[in-house]
């Protein structure tokens, strides 16, 4: 199957920038954090701020690598189920892309201020796509119990 | 600032079986896909199917690379107004990793059966997450006037 496959090498159009160097222990939702788009792209940010939110795309430079579990107990709690690493939001994945729907605070010129994005100081940006309801958002999901713990 | 960069090379961990060449005209609503995940990743799906919902992270390996336009109409439609390349969801991107959430209908082993997956035959998946509302969704979330024409 591998000779069929294309390269898939990512580049960064940005980076995150917001001081922080590790997970915080109230979590992510208050952190304001600036994503600095390459000066080359800031025209491909235009309009983004029609919409109050964004996702984003991004790599978590810092996750282990090497070795990994095809299981974990989700948010490492040892009293949680241990589930397939797929059916977690582990950092810990093949391939350590992060995807965060936040809110955009503001845009002036390649700088987007958004909130609750969590990434630490320094993580590449590699995609950033306007949220959009009706292609985003599932109406009545359905989730394990084990994920209220969460 | 590249330097400092980590080297960000995906890899794949499964592939799209739907037999698709290309776009439907009638959309992906209704299509069928199987997620075929590498077999020694198997253990890592378990528990999956206690989500109604995933999120797919693909490569969209046959979108034209080379020079990427800074503004686009929305999907093709001149009608609509040029936007910002990252106010659109336009698979022609720097990086072109697309993000679909989707119906899981089955996991039998390391194949994963879904509904509404946008992705042509063959196309590499990177990532596999399960959807979680809390974290994934936005309650009243704005977007512009021309969203409702797509």
């Amino acid at each position: 199957m591998a000779s069929e496959l294309p390269d898939m090498t990512l580049t960064a159009i940005g980076i995150v920038r917001n001081g922080i160097k590790q997970p915080p222990s109230q979590g992510w939702g208050e952190i304001i954090s600036d994503i600095v788009v390459n000066s080359g792209l800031t025209e491909a940010v235009d309009n983004l701020n029609e919409f109050s939110h964004i996702i984003v795309l991004y790599w978590m430079h810092q996750v282990a690598t090497g070795q990994l579990p095809t299981k974990v107990h989700p948010m490492g709690k040892q009293e949680l189920p241990l589930v397939g690493l797929f059916a977690s939001r582990s950092p810990n994945r093949p391939n350590p892309v992060g995807k965060a729907t936040v809110r955009l605070l503001q845009r002036r010129g390649n700088i987007l201020k958004v909130k609750g994005l969590d990434a630490i100081d320094g993580t590449p940006v590699i995609d950033i796509k306007p949220y959009i309801p009706g292609y985003d958002s599932v109406i009545n999901a359905k989730v394990p119990p084990w994920i209220i713990h969460l």
